[in-house]
């Protein structure tokens, strides 16, 4: 009962989660709430705090030595506050000083949700012992985390790793970023979807019009549902790539919804890789799916939270 | 006398460079040669060999503690060899090796040249003091690298920061690299010139057909020429960002041939950045011109050594 844990917390538009996370990782004590997300900056601070009272009503809580926080971003972990594009309500939100009070005290670590899949990813999943890698989420949005030099690398703000808003087409579509030709806009789930409908694609008997009616599609031959992929594939690479020139990486591992595609997605991003990561440092890059699961956010917060105390 | 001194070589495919480098980074005594390009990897190690066998017949030769190392790329760090792509005859040829042997047992230290750079302007040029740093050489080609948590970020193979070949262009020209619309194919030198002569423009009286005639031109008002620049521009800019957003960086330093365009080169540069450096996390990212000069790659090869030693 009096092992150290971490009380960690996965911020995002749809729902908010807590747990209280043991240091091999398990799932002590749980707790959830959907995000309020259009609602005025306290409503969502209500929605967390009701999250973090029912986590701190169970005996385990006196174990609880730090919080950890992943959080849709951009996050500013040196200012505390954090400004989730679909949470409008909250625009440099002080989370950090919020939840330090609202738990005695304790130390919080904030990072953004990418780079807490990252450091997930690497504890437990595809990146572990891994020096270099980019862990990314491929999903309604793109995100990502980095690991260097063998830790995990969140930058100052909390947001390295953004590998959805580097522009990969700079004549390319405008993305919501006010960017141009980003991975994002080119390779999300909706963005797959849009472009198949768009060359006449047209959904089976389910009616499935997301990027997963498109990959089954796909998986049984449809060329409109393949060329998709392989531009969505295309753009993932040349990131993957670009990230890997920049700073070496070993590995990319992807997750996220638009992952499950499996071959659909991994075939088309290995060839094109082979096509972009064409210098002799980088022509060993692996890829591969992501291992942790939909507790990612909650193992990552803890992993984070471990990872950079005391740096 | 018996100062602490680094023997730094500067490998190009034009000379080879070597001096004695004190703390303070001045420079003591000079060796240089032309770089036998075309020859046998032995022809090329025996001119190496007379810069260092200059440098050691001199008095200071008595104060050198080790080997700093910046060649042209790419490098392998890790198995002390180098591949340059303008010096065909060595292709993994064992430099760190060699060089150990030349000079009793020194510790030897290999960097790639964009990292040399790198070092360079982190101790004493535009980087100077910053946590987070790309330095950019922007000439024949795009070389470049990172400072990143205050410290030089060479990659375990000592390339990174190789912007020139990350794609900002999935569907563009192809790069002798392999790739495809990479950052150099855009906006290195000849690439500037060749755009501009494909445009229309013709040299002045001086007959220079070279990226600095085009920026004469483009400083004239000369539409085609100014076209090309900002064409140069949007690439180098969209690679920036591409870094900012993935590491997060405080300052992009260019440097080289093309950035001696000044306004020319860096009035579209920064326009560019507002377009694609749009996150809350990068829109503070500076760019300012590079102050070290011809030696940056012997005194960034010292400053590479002494950061990196016991690492």
């Amino acid at each position: 009962m009096h092992q150290d844990l971490v009380a960690a917390l996965d911020i995002g538009g749809t729902k908010i989660a807590g747990a209280l996370v043991d240091s091999t990782g398990g799932l002590l004590v749980r707790a959830q709430r959907p995000t309020p997300s259009r609602a005025p900056a306290e409503e969502v601070m209500a929605a967390l705090a009701e999250v973090l009272g029912e986590l701190a009503a169970s005996p385990e809580w006196s174990g609880v030595r730090a919080v950890g926080i992943g959080s849709a971003g951009p996050v500013d972990a040196k200012g505390g506050t954090v400004s989730p594009v679909n949470i409008p309500g909250w625009r440099d939100f002080p989370l950090v000083g919020n939840v330090r009070e609202r738990t005695g005290g304790l130390p919080v670590t904030l990072v953004g949700d990418g780079v807490a899949m990252a450091a997930a990813e690497h504890w437990q999943g595809a990146a572990r012992g891994r020096a270099g890698a980019l862990c990314m989420v491929v999903s309604t949005g793109v995100g990502g985390g980095l690991v260097l030099g063998g830790e995990l690398h969140p930058g100052p703000s909390g947001n390295a790793g953004h590998i959805g808003h580097i522009s990969v087409d700079l004549d390319g579509d405008s993305c919501p970023c006010g960017g141009r030709g980003c991975v994002e806009r080119i390779a999300s789930g909706p963005n797959i979807a849009r472009r198949a409908l768009d060359g006449g694609w047209r959904p089976g008997p389910d009616g499935d019009v997301s990027a997963a009616g498109v990959a089954a599609a796909a998986a049984a031959g449809d060329p409109v549902a393949l060329a998709s992929f392989e531009r969505a594939a295309r753009a993932l690479a040349a990131g993957i790539a670009a990230t890997a020139t920049l700073v070496e990486i070993e590995i990319a591992v992807v997750g996220g919804g638009v992952a499950k595609a499996g071959e659909v997605l991994f075939a088309p991003l290995r060839r094109a890789l082979a096509e972009f990561a064409t210098l002799s440092f980088v022509q060993g890059l692996e890829v591969a799916p992501a291992q942790t699961g939909t507790d990612a956010g909650l193992v990552g917060a803890a992993a984070a939270c471990w990872n950079l105390e005391g740096r």
